[in-house]
């Protein structure tokens, strides 16, 4: 559990966070309240029958605090986001209700029988498909992330926000998704030799379009029909997506009705004065497609409080990678001086959440929690500072540094920047 | 992917299933829609800015057909079942809107606050646990299945009823639980040793309680508070429930509030006169926890058209067992004389569902589709006369035979009970 650093007194610090839960695990926080009046009568609610069965069922009433938050253009209410609250949530799956949005044109309600998927430009012939010849192809099901190419972005500002973790980090969730391989579809139309990027159409009002290169729809694209067992939901690219793993989220073209094979990118907005990257030479970062490794402390973290000092607390957060399996994460209760290995919970998929944790021992001090991923590349997380040295101060997007997490000695925990 | 078996004839016919798309995948249904009137213009949705973001997102009103189907007894109306649209899912993940449900009495509708979970009887001491208190315990998450005893019971019946796959067979569903080891759990009560089994006792108004193991517990039951990321359903138990993979849902305790430790069962209701299983001997089976291996066929079954004569097309299902993982299904087309192994699509995980597939070249004859599912153990679905032989012609609970669809030369699809 314990990873010994460059002196006697980090790895002492590394075992108080790593070695502390080596035996049995308990916890002085069960009670006996039920020996009291809490308890002594039945609950209101076995003494009626309950409601009845329903068609389509629903969070319970008491969770209405669960929901995507809103950050949308007054004068554009369809161009904006809604946060997925990573800090509600637990395991790898986000419902379908609570996966991110992000829109430019709002959410275009589409009948199905009306709409067609068109292949081509750079084909030996040009066809479509509607959703009832779609359902005839061999389909493939696979848990991924869909990351914002803009997820994180506060993290460029000169101060840390202080917004629950959802709600700076949570324009990603990961979902199984299940369609169709795209190279199937695009072998019925028949790609020519000179073609090399495919420019994607989607069919909302913004008709948003984007260049993919080729070789990546040739590879493990999905033309998604499903989200986690059921059609697609309307916000998420109904009645068919395409789905990039591990690419930022533009790419993965909702409401999808044109794809052009051609021998060049179409130098769209959303490629050239949005999704690039100004670097410090002044020059920009173009075709950033990967999402790269990335990891975050979902508890505890910022709006919760550690109500025992001292106290032992389950530290838990998810991390993902753009390029292949989670292989580390490393966990720090010093702002990154000592680490000691999470436990990585399985099945540990390729472009997909995987969930660490890691019992803490909090002793009361004052301390700054962070989690640190490595991918199977060998990539590893970088640091803030890291970050804003290699890429400038003026960043927007493929922010994924280290989050911290200030411990005041009181329990209240602030969103800070380390080192 | 083709399995000879004992003719010529047989391998041959095994092989049109199996060996049919050995090269490249090519099917004849796209269209050139796109270039007549159908797509001529730009559809409407594409014209106006569309719907704005939602806190907690709904399927498109285009899937509004998508549901648990009820049936419920008039007389008792919290009383039933509600079915999952098998015949309308794909991959593995069963989205929460659409998890079977099985009362008792209804849903209770409990306040978090107000509830209690209380493990006492042969403990060292009595103890409780709030929501509060139970959100400080390490967290594991599972992808398995949940399975009602009673699921496909109208398999019994002397002819085959004509119902939608999920609405025979959907009294299951799939989802990764996320809660706390049982173990911990008990740990914190002390476990005496002449405990030996359970009382399990939910917070709903018929108190169902049931008798469980110890050693099932202690083994790899979670106390589940989330369902596919979210904090679970109230229909599904919230605010927590019992997992006890691969074992029969009504062990699964919802909205759990009681473990009780004691030496032996407490012969309720539940497992004497329900859920037990009268033998041709005249004799009881009873405490017959495990969901034995099975099988469905999803696409192509009952409510279903094959509009190409002749065709190809993709055959999938799901397979499960409750002893482990599925390590083989196949397919026949001819009512169980030949067979051809499916695909089996990954991750292959315990006691969870596993999506089959092969393609399948229809040539317009009669024909009977068939699944058979193997699991880790060894254990291969019975065929429907083998399981009546051995169980008897009065049965209700753990079927799991092959089920049989005739398609005819039409293309109409039928339940048929196979040989």
């Amino acid at each position: 559990m314990t990873k010994p650093t460059n002196s006697r007194r980090q790895f002492l610090k590394s075992a108080a966070i790593g070695g502390a839960f080596a035996g049995t695990f308990s916890l002085p926080v069960w009670s006996d309240k039920h020996k009291t009046d809490f308890a002594n009568d039945l609950p209101e609610w076995m003494k009626k029958p309950g409601e009845g069965f329903s068609n389509y069922g629903q969070p319970s009433p008491y969770e209405q605090q669960v929901i995507r938050w809103i950050s949308a253009n007054p004068d554009a209410p369809g161009n904006g986001v809604s946060w997925t609250p990573l800090h509600d949530l637990q395991g790898t799956i986000t419902p379908n209700g609570l996966h991110f949005e992000r829109h430019h044109n709002g959410v275009p309600q589409i009948d199905p029988t009306q709409h067609l998927l068109i292949i081509d430009g750079l084909v030996e012939r040009s066809v479509s498909f509607d959703v009832v010849s779609l359902m005839r192809y061999p389909m493939i099901s696979r848990c991924c992330f869909i990351e914002c190419g803009g997820n994180s972005n506060s993290g460029w500002r000169s101060s840390p926000i202080q917004s629950k973790v959802g709600y700076a980090h949570g324009l990603i969730s990961n979902a199984e998704w299940t369609g169709i391989p795209l190279k199937v579809l695009l072998q019925e139309a028949g790609i020519k030799t000179e073609a090399k990027w495919v420019i994607a159409e989607g069919a909302d009002a913004s008709a948003l379009n984007i260049s993919i290169p080729l070789e990546k729809l040739l590879d493990d694209a999905i033309l998604a029909l499903y989200q986690n067992g059921e059609r697609l939901r309307p916000e998420n690219g109904y009645p068919m997506r395409l789905v990039l793993p591990g690419w930022e989220g533009i790419l993965n073209v909702k409401w999808l009705r044109q794809l052009r094979l051609t021998n060049e990118p179409a130098m769209s907005r959303d490629e050239t004065s949005q999704y690039t990257e100004l670097q410090p030479d002044g020059k920009a970062r173009q075709f950033t497609f990967i999402m790269e490794a990335k990891s975050l402390i979902t508890s505890p973290s910022l709006g919760m409080v550690l109500p025992d000092n001292p106290g032992i607390y389950q530290i838990n957060g998810l991390a993902w990678s753009g390029r292949g399996k989670i292989t580390r994460v490393e966990i720090s209760a010093d702002g990154g001086n000592a680490w000691a290995d999470a436990k990585l919970h399985g099945p540990i998929l390729d472009r997909a959440f995987t969930r660490f944790s890691l019992p803490w021992h909090w002793q009361g001090e004052y301390s700054t929690l962070q989690s640190r991923a490595t991918d199977e590349t060998g990539y590893v997380q970088p640091t803030r500072e890291a970050l804003v040295k290699n890429r400038g101060q003026h960043g927007f997007f493929h922010y994924n540094a280290i989050v911290s997490w200030e411990i005041t000695e009181q329990g209240d925990i602030n969103h800070v920047y380390g080192i």
